[in-house]
């Protein structure tokens, strides 16, 4: 069967390299590299975290798939406690996936908060605000956790991972930005800056779009369960919005992990993107050497990086 | 309704912003750019081209749904020639899509060509060659279309558009190669270079992988129907494979449209990505003025640029 990684060689490679691999680059004769699954098997405990139960968002989708959200307060703070409220509130119970565009986005929302839509039928914020200030950008922290890639980038000065975040730089604005990768979790809005509120939110499902970078606030990042949302009947009528209610797909709710029983938390842990592991990662990604990858790219494109997640059940 | 791209403003402006847009990005006070849909709305004739029949698949799946492919002899001859012999032949007929990984690839191709499969059910190849030389670039041609971009790339020293094609170029090993971007079409194989002859192809469905380019064979390109191979459910076996038969997606036919009647064959166009309408989609797509997006990227990467279709009627 044509495949794209096979793991034969470095499996049997595995262990004489884990020690050496950032320096395969510089080698005459490559030599295999390891698999992102050996990097990850030989990753420590301290590696990985678990995400804030006050940052994580738990959407059930028709059929009981669940998609999990991390909210990004260290970028967009007014958006991730107003939607903490409406996640409290159970603002998004019984609301739909709207839109899916291909290449594009899938957006979640209220069907009725749409100019064809009878919108004294929409679903009240309760004690969320209607409004908030933008959020594209923020000021540039240097004690913020910043990874920095070494390869550049097309749209922004500086690009790397702060806190599990795909984030831009600019020294001259003196500005920092969550990029909009895929699964990127966006603010959808009307055309006035201040017109989003997270009431309805979309996921990055194709190509990074990187022109809606500083144009939108990032809400956070999916960290489990994309494919519930990327694989999705794209939608026909204009935008990729659904034209038949029937079309859309519900959404059960939408709990804060903090919200819930310990005991019925998401039990999820993403690996940091300060580690070592996950410079391994990086490396691997960028100079893939084994039977299959004749010539590794030596680059990586800031978003072409997933970062890791796994069911720390998986680790024990 | 929160939405992406409202028009209103930029339709106003239309006419007047036409054969100025270039300069655009250098002026004090941003106007509203064109939408593709207006540039697109002014092209001529004479920027739009019709595919060769002898270069166009016409992929017909479960459910009546059309993929219509471009083949890219200029850069894979005898990877072109070969799949044109494996649809003369009705090769792919009753075959499947076999594996869809989430924000990678979906491939398709004989279900029984599988290191867990009985071999000896494989479809036979019929005339077509079992291997070929790989392909994986070409040696750079300055006659040759080439339409660079501007704002240069992670992974090679040039990229821009040739025939149509997302286009790398290195004036130092004198090669160029299309690249994988979303809906380019690949050529799977196994570990050896020369393993693969287009019996198994793939379509990129995610964040272009960049770290394929130069490693496998582009047959070419998905020119329309794409969401029919990109919204599909993912795979849950190992990379993605599908684990029962009925989760497959059935191919009730591959086609040639030079092997149709001509009345049956697909009506489509594509705009030429050396025109003036393609400049400008470009140039809009770099820097978005409108009321929607306060700053634009001023930039844009290879694989964000979409080339539209058409039909032809449309046009009328």
């Amino acid at each position: 069967m044509p495949t794209f990684h096979p793991t034969a060689l470095a499996l049997a490679l595995a262990a004489c390299l884990l020690a050496s691999l950032p320096a395969l680059a510089d080698q005459a004769k490559p030599k295999p590299s390891l698999t992102p699954k050996e990097i990850l098997a030989a990753s420590k405990p301290a590696e990985w975290r678990t995400p804030d139960p006050d940052n994580l968002l738990v959407m059930t989708l028709a059929g009981g798939h669940r998609v999990l959200i991390e909210l990004a307060p260290d970028f967009t703070p007014l958006h991730a406690a107003n939607i903490r409220t409406l996640a409290h509130e159970h603002y998004f119970d019984g609301l739909a996936i709207i839109r899916v565009q291909d290449n594009f986005v899938t957006q979640w929302g209220d069907p009725y908060d749409d100019d064809n839509a009878d919108r004294s039928k929409m679903k009240p914020l309760g004690t969320a605000k209607k409004t908030l200030p933008p959020e594209f950008t923020r000021p540039l922290d240097p004690k913020l956790a910043f990874t920095r890639l070494p390869d550049g980038d097309v749209y922004a000065p500086e690009v790397g991972f702060s806190g599990g975040f795909p984030v831009a730089r600019d020294p001259a604005s003196k500005e920092e930005w969550i990029t909009h990768c895929y699964g990127t979790v966006g603010v959808a809005r009307d055309v006035g800056p201040t017109t989003g509120n997270g009431n309805s939110l979309y996921a990055i499902i194709g190509q990074a779009p990187r022109g809606l970078d500083r144009n939108l606030a990032v809400a956070g990042r999916v960290i489990d369960g994309m494919e519930y949302l990327s694989a999705l009947p794209r939608g026909t009528g204009p935008l990729g919005f659904y034209e038949k209610a029937e079309q859309r797909t519900p959404i059960v709710s939408v709990r804060l992990a903090a919200d819930l029983p310990p005991a019925e938390r998401p039990k999820v842990e993403v690996l940091r993107t300060d580690s070592a592991s996950f410079a391994r990662l990086v490396e691997a990604k960028r100079n893939r050497r084994d039977a299959f990858y004749t010539r590794p790219a030596g680059k990586i494109d800031l978003c072409s990086i997933s970062v890791p997640t796994r069911d720390p059940a998986e680790a024990k």
